[in-house]
């Protein structure tokens, strides 16, 4: 089976005769985030001698689970679910006081009366997938222009998922395939009683902090365990992960299911230079100021620090993240490759009249929808993407408006701002602070920041707003939401005037962003897949969106700097690492650790990789062999991973996974917790 | 013919004999302002033994003319519309620079040539009344609450305008009359080519000035005179008014027609408190802030006084008109009155228990509506009224944001905001610089007003603002307007922001207003009128609305403290008042009037007055004897007529007229207008 190959080498001077030889280079390696229903069956029996049954598929589906914006599974009969600890994180911190720091201290409810319940955590599973392309596509009339194009493709769309939704108990969710030449209308079941059954401490499970993230050897024990209600009983599921029953080996097949983020592999050339010279400038910038702003908090005192310390972790992740994505962007090579990429496929294109005609043009637009970005993008990121508003309360205020004003479109499904189980006024202060100095910085002019700003420095426009906002009494908040806009307009809370304040220059950015750089990208970037489909006569993996992905890949070690990475850590390089280091922080051990080594088994393995694509969303996702079994689950890549954003390859690109035994055996000699265990199991 | 009698003497003691008593009460006043469909033709011939027919009132309705928010007529065949100076006034300013004021010097175009056209003067003829109650009111479904009914009266009244308008070239305007009991649709035929022919000196149109505005004896030719253009040709009409034939005498049945914005004898008593308490005060107060404001900057120098003079005589009639309305409402006896005639009706539903549950309530739920208004008082004087913004780049901004901004709710038809001819910053900066300290002093606390304001001065304010805004450029509003809202919302002109940043809290109040007042009113007013319906049987004149009104007197003068006041002043009273004065402003005398005295014969009469049932509004309008014949053009009313806004009377109160034949003595002598007064007279 022939596929679109991206790591093809190509040479820059391309002749048609290159072209021609390029397009007929067999993909041989194992690229793609792939939808459910769109798995290549034929290229796994090929390559793999793997079968993939409606039955083995269905089942890893129903037992995939959606955790906020990343992964887990369901990994017992009784509704027990595995993720991440740093998925988990939100909800644990959410049960955290500064007398009961979860984060800190890990958490077992050895029974299920002490299984605590995370308020506001929903737990996603995908049900049934229909494919609804002709309906979505049928809603473009001849003549459009592409923002009507984008306008009625949103109508529809709105209009099938509420359908979706009424009568079934179900959510729909339209997910748009290849740059909207695809529409699949996902139908999930919403779990609403989850509760918490196991944390590790923060130290184990984060070992290695910031410095280690996004590295590769790990020794991190990055899980956390809830489990799933119903009616107030565990629920009872016939679709859960049987544990492993047998060895994993480097060199065995691998699959990995949960919902990557975003990858912007089908990305044009013009897209990926915004990304490069405007986007990620900007927001490097921005998480490193907030990086800086977070730590000077954090050393105020130890209940500062675990304020500080989510936000934080958070910050950290997204900035190594971008960085890394750039860093393929800033590399030469890489970039020479897709230009030659797609020069190739435009060559193709102009030389055939007809694709010419329909295809020829969408580049170009494309080009333009960057420039168009590039002049509102300080406006879009810093009012509409809120980033001069850096407090909950404007979160909450912003919602509020939103929900209650009168709204034509009707808008994606999206979480409500949610109140924080802990605010801290002074932390929303300082946070504030920062975000209006950048306001002031990039946008000195605007007449929105000199109302908000006057006379006044910024420290002291954020405390008037923080200390003068109501919105932290549930009372008031519930007279505004039931109020609806007459209330919001009516009354005097400055954070809401906030909010209100600033909601027509993001109105105003929004629109022009949907109709000058969405609407052009949408449609142009359908053309460009289209494009490519009629070239190469075969299908290539759709770009990730944060829904249910397979992917899959073997366990493999690699080379790095001349220097051989083995597949797997084990417990004694967890003790070595921590050694190594002295036991300082981030490289600190539990107190549990550290007492009850003796009792480890020094040669179970703790943490290994593997070939499989992925991406931020797919933290948490399970990893099973080719009985379905889990093996382990995804929590990182190594930083020679993050350029996969834009371009696959899998020589020295490895996710990074939680192995099945280390969890085991921790739970077993360090955290005493056989019932878990037992369940687990199956036993 | 018996009618509800507002004027009957009534022991404040109400025994339920006085109440059948005054129930029984014959009508004998010449009151009302009369629907050209309503007009009480028995109540005419039994009193006047005057027929109406339909040839004489349709006549009459299509020489009449509405122009602005007030009245005037038809005088000729080829198109000659003749008003009041006032009313004319703006359309005269505009045509005025610095070189050449036509409001000091007067304009005569002698040839057609000569005619001055007038940007933005639109005149509407009233072809057509179509009864919709039917329709309207049953919009309404059981169970709605007043919002949902007056939702759904919007709604269709906007459909019916909208049908009305479609197709026909006319403009469809549904009126509700009896607060809300009847909804009649008229059709106006819209005229936009409109010239000045004729316009006297500002020294002998207003002659006396504010001091003798809404007095008399009176000598003021208070006259304009246009002519309206159909493709580039005077406007071939056979409805236009004859010049009277015969003299007129006191006790000459006479009628006015012409456009009365609004009178409250159906507000009930609570309603009148709401606007002696809190509507007129305030109202009171902000015009005298503003008059002293315009008289400091006229008097910095003659073109300021230019500048000034025409928006000072705006505020200096309203200021007067107020205090002459509240001066009914702060007399004892006829509060005692009101409030005797409407515990009569109450108590009358009370006694019978189908009236009582029918409208029992609707008295109490419109005094609760006053509360309701008085909470939110200064806000929507503020803010939506924008008492607080004045300045016509803020009129202009808000025209620019409500006309692009997307509405769901069709707003009854309204005059976009004209940029005036001429714009001066410094007198707009004096203008919204008190607005914004208004502002301050009401409303200190109010998140708007400290973003508005931050640590300036009102002045440092509305300098900015005034300075910086860029509304004064016609490319730029071009571009604004061709952008809709995303151009507005991206833009950062200033007052632009200032419109944007007080819509919500605008629109809150707004809502708030239609919901808790206009609403409840609506619908409890129309109760109100159902009710004394029920109870009297017979028809009462409605308020006025701003529409097409005929109404009725005799010409007649009057005792004003023991001194008779005869109906008529003439040209040689005129003299004589300004000897009186020393010819010093207002009561100087134009050069050409004393250049010319000689030559006028001095015992033309040049004003007389006539019990006409009148309210602002009727500025303009034509008065006629039976036969048709216009005798004269109303321009004020004595003192003693401003509290009939609210309680009819026929004593003292008196609508004052420019004589029919004063026009003609000054156009032929003093101006030498031959042609002109050809045209008048038909010869």
């Amino acid at each position: 089976m022939n596929r679109f190959l991206r790591t093809a080498q190509l040479k820059i001077s391309l002749t048609l005769l290159a072209l021609f030889l390029w397009l007929l280079i067999p993909l041989a390696a194992d690229e793609g985030l792939w939808p459910y229903n769109l798995v290549p069956k034929d290229y796994l029996a090929k390559k793999y001698n793997f079968k993939v049954t409606d039955d083995w598929l269905n089942h890893l589906r129903l037992a995939s689970v959606r955790f906020g914006g990343a992964s887990a599974s369901f990994v017992s009969p009784d509704g027990l679910v595995l993720t991440n600890h740093h998925v988990g994180r939100g909800a644990i911190q959410n049960l955290s006081t500064a007398e009961r720091n979860l984060i800190k201290t890990g958490f077992y409810a050895r029974t299920r009366q002490e299984e605590l319940k995370c308020p506001g955590t929903q737990l996603w599973v995908l049900q049934e997938i229909e494919d609804v392309t002709d309906r979505v596509l049928g809603s473009e009339k001849p003549g459009m222009s592409a923002q009507e194009v984008l306008a009625a493709r949103q109508k529809i769309i709105a209009e099938i998922q509420k359908e979706a939704s009424e009568g079934s108990g179900l959510r729909g969710q339209v997910v748009s395939l290849y740059s909207g030449s695809m529409y699949h209308l996902y139908k999930y079941k919403i779990y609403n009683d989850v509760r918490l059954v196991f944390a590790p401490e923060e130290e184990i499970a984060f070992f290695g902090g910031d410095p280690d993230n996004f590295t590769y050897p790990r020794y991190d024990l990055d899980i956390s365990i809830f489990r799933v209600y119903e009616n107030d009983q565990p629920l009872k599921t016939p679709h859960y992960l049987k544990w492993k029953s047998s060895p994993l080996r480097e060199g065995d097949l691998v699959f990995c299911s949960g919902n990557p983020g975003s990858t912007g592999r089908l990305l044009t050339y013009d897209q990926l230079l915004f990304l490069r010279d405007v986007n990620y400038p900007f927001t490097i910038a921005n998480l490193k100021r907030r990086q800086a702003v977070l730590h000077e908090y954090a050393r105020r005192g130890p209940e500062q620090e675990r304020i500080a310390l989510n936000t934080l972790f958070g910050v950290e992740n997204s900035l190594k993240a971008t960085i890394g994505y750039n860093s393929g962007l800033l590399d030469k090579n890489l970039m020479a490759k897709k230009l030659a990429e797609e020069q190739a496929i435009r060559k193709a294109v102009a030389a055939d009249p007809e694709l010419a005609k329909e295809y020829g043009q969408a580049w170009k637009e494309i080009a333009q929808a960057q420039k168009e970005y590039a002049a509102i993008f300080k406006e879009y990121m810093l009012f509409e993407r809120a980033n001069a508003f850096n407090t909950v309360y404007f979160n909450l205020a912003r919602s509020l408006v939103r929900s209650t004003a009168q709204r034509d479109r009707q808008e994606p499904a999206g979480m409500p701002a949610r109140m924080p189980a802990e605010i801290h006024d002074d932390f929303e202060i300082v946070k504030l602070t920062d975000s209006l100095k950048l306001l002031r910085e990039q946008l000195p002019d605007r007449q929105e920041t000199r109302w908000i700003l006057g006379d006044r420095s910024p420290e002291e426009a954020a405390r008037a707003l923080i200390s003068g906002t109501r919105l932290k009494d549930p009372e008031f908040r519930k007279q505004l939401a039931a109020g609806g806009a007459e209330a919001l307009n009516l009354c005097n809370d400055p954070m809401v005037k906030l909010a209100l304040l600033v909601e027509p220059i993001s109105q105003g950015v929004r629109e022009r962003y949907e109709k000058k750089v969405q609407a052009v990208e949408t449609k142009n970037g359908t053309l460009v897949a289209r494009a490519v489909f009629k070239l190469k006569g075969t299908s290539i993996p759709p770009d990730a969106t944060g829904t249910l992905r397979l992917s899959f890949g073997v366990v493999k070690g690699y080379i790095e700097d001349g220097r051989k990475i083995p597949f797997q850590t084990n417990l004694a390089g967890l003790y070595r690492k921590a050694q190594e280091k002295n036991f300082q922080a981030p490289w600190s051990l539990p107190e549990s650790w550290l007492k009850k080594k003796a009792a480890l088994n020094l040669n179970v393995p703790i943490n290994f990789v593997a070939t499989i694509d992925s991406i931020g969303g797919n933290s948490g996702s399970p990893v099973v062999n080719r009985k379905g079994e889990f093996v382990g689950t995804l929590f990182d890549g190594n930083i020679q991973s993050l350029p996969t954003r834009f371009v696959y390859e899998d020589k020295i690109s490895r996710s990074v996974m939680v192995h099945a035994d280390g969890i085991i055996e921790a739970l077993l000699k360090i955290y005493d917790a056989r019932p878990l265990v037992d369940e687990l199991l199956g036993k």
